[in-house]
């Protein structure tokens, strides 16, 4: 394998330096390098994993590419009391199957890839919304902090006063309440001009840095868990805001269904690394400061989206 | 066009509370809404625009896409003195051609693109370097801070003491010295085990979160001031570290021209926002509390990478 990148690797040239930055005798360190995040990750026992419900999984599959290869896209939604009126409208929207067929319709660079009805602002051939639909305020983008159980993160930011995980998830905060943040693969809610906060029909994606000035200001409902690169890699849209210009250009939704409405035997099922373990921990200290023998120079510091919330597939319990 | 987005737009149904934040009377508001920071810079008087040097810039040219559409990317290089042994290097591999023919051989989502010889690492069949080319060191990874014309970002940092402009391009530093960043769009010098620093012949684009951890522990060179789209959008290589398995997957390099090599005619020109000027520093402070009429929440902060030095293309002088 070509060993000229920007990255890790399992070679250990640089390690004397390494094992100081650790504190460890060189000795010693020549028996241990310093552990990658991600073999931190591999490492974790059992039990500072915990299951994702799958009333919290969305899976969303696109038409196959020009290739003929699946896409599947699997999406966490937040957990509650975070954005809890769009995620029943969402629940309640893929129980509908009310996706079906209709398509990706914009993707910006280093912005969004958006998804919803192309038709939706034609209110002659706009798809009809199910019942059931909770109504969305701006209020509800943000979420009183007390009993959340909010792990901090010991990082700066340039956004807010606090940053940390609930429930899986990156948050940021003030003194007295917590927002979903904008990184990498997150999900939010498409909507028109204020008061208008979005019904949940129209979602989008993360595809680039994120864009956090967007919180607080647009409602984070999930994120993207496996599959990003299929909405990462699109086409960029020529339009304004990346917006495809040709309907030919959208890629075309097959389904998004919840994995709790699948048979039990199709179900996907997934855990996430449990922000208040030790693993976690040490995971959280390892992307703040880089010891494994590319680097040579720890951080001492990382952005919140930098230390994403490690989550894997798992088989079904027996 | 579809109204429900992520984004801003230019209705204004929000104008009272975007007027209150400015401190304008509603009156007055109404006939002024808060500029978005696209419309600070369209405003920019020609002063505060400063050309870049023909010398700076780099053309990469890619095989055509699938429908035959041409993909070019132009690559703005760091200014002297920072990286220059490897800026030095780029330029000579230019002149060389020595990068036609050669390939993109990873995309790895969230970190790289990255392109070279697929055979450099085999000594019977990789290309040979041309001569000219300068040592590196790791050393040069920083620049020493004073006579710079630092311009300061007045925003927390994740990462570094201080963080801000030179030349057009962000950096980050401490008292005494500054480094490139390693933004959305930065292009960094593929590099094995230290102390290898990379000779430039191997280069990588960023197509995702800013991964500042790499910052200080590899060179960053330069950045994409357009074409991003036709890196960041190519299929994700499936093997380790995002390098792509068959060779087919690959995607040519037709060429990479320095612009000064190129006959007067035909050279590209280009000019960025001067960080000094009066219209940077009214960019800096709309990026950093979005007042224009979708936001209802300035953050009153911005991460670096989210102010992004405006670049455009300008004909050619008469």
């Amino acid at each position: 394998m070509n060993h000229r990148y920007a990255g890790r690797t399992t070679i250990t040239l640089s390690l004397t330096l390494s094992a100081l930055a650790l504190g460890l005798s060189p000795a010693l360190a020549q028996q241990t390098p310093p552990p990658a995040p991600s073999e931190i990750v591999a490492a974790a026992p059992t039990s500072d994993w915990l299951a994702i419900s799958p009333d919290d999984i969305l899976i969303m599959t696109l038409a196959p590419d020009a290739a003929g290869h699946a896409r599947r896209i699997i999406i966490q939604l937040m957990p509650a009391p975070f954005a809890s009126a769009w995620t029943h409208n969402v629940r309640t929207l893929a129980r509908a199957s009310w996706w079906d067929g209709l398509a990706i319709v914009r993707s910006q660079d280093n912005y969004v890839a958006q998804w919803g009805d192309p038709d939706g602002e034609d209110a002659a051939k706009a798809r009809p919304l199910p019942t059931g639909l909770h109504p969305t305020t701006e209020a509800e983008y943000v979420t009183a902090a007390p009993g959340l159980g909010f792990t901090a993160a010991p990082v700066r930011d340039a956004y807010a006063e606090r940053v940390g995980y609930v429930g899986g998830f990156p948050v940021a905060g003030d003194a007295t309440s917590l927002w979903g943040v904008h990184c990498y693969g997150a999900v939010g809610v498409g909507r028109g001009m204020s008061p208008d906060a979005g019904t949940g029909a129209e979602l989008y994606a993360v595809n680039g840095h994120a864009p956090r000035h967007l919180d607080r200001n647009i409602a984070v409902i999930g994120r993207v868990v496996e599959g990003m690169e299929h909405l990462s890699s699109l086409p960029r849209g020529t339009g304004p805001l990346g917006f495809y210009e040709n309907p030919a250009e959208r890629t075309t939704i097959s389904s998004i269904r919840l994995a709790s409405s699948l048979p039990a035997a199709q179900q996907p099922h997934f855990q996430y690394l449990g922000t208040n373990s030790a693993s976690f921990a040490r995971y959280m200290d390892a992307r703040m400061n880089r010891r494994d023998p590319f680097f040579i120079r720890p951080a001492g510091g990382a952005d919140i989206c930098n230390i994403a919330v490690p989550v894997r597939r798992v088989p079904a319990a027996g």
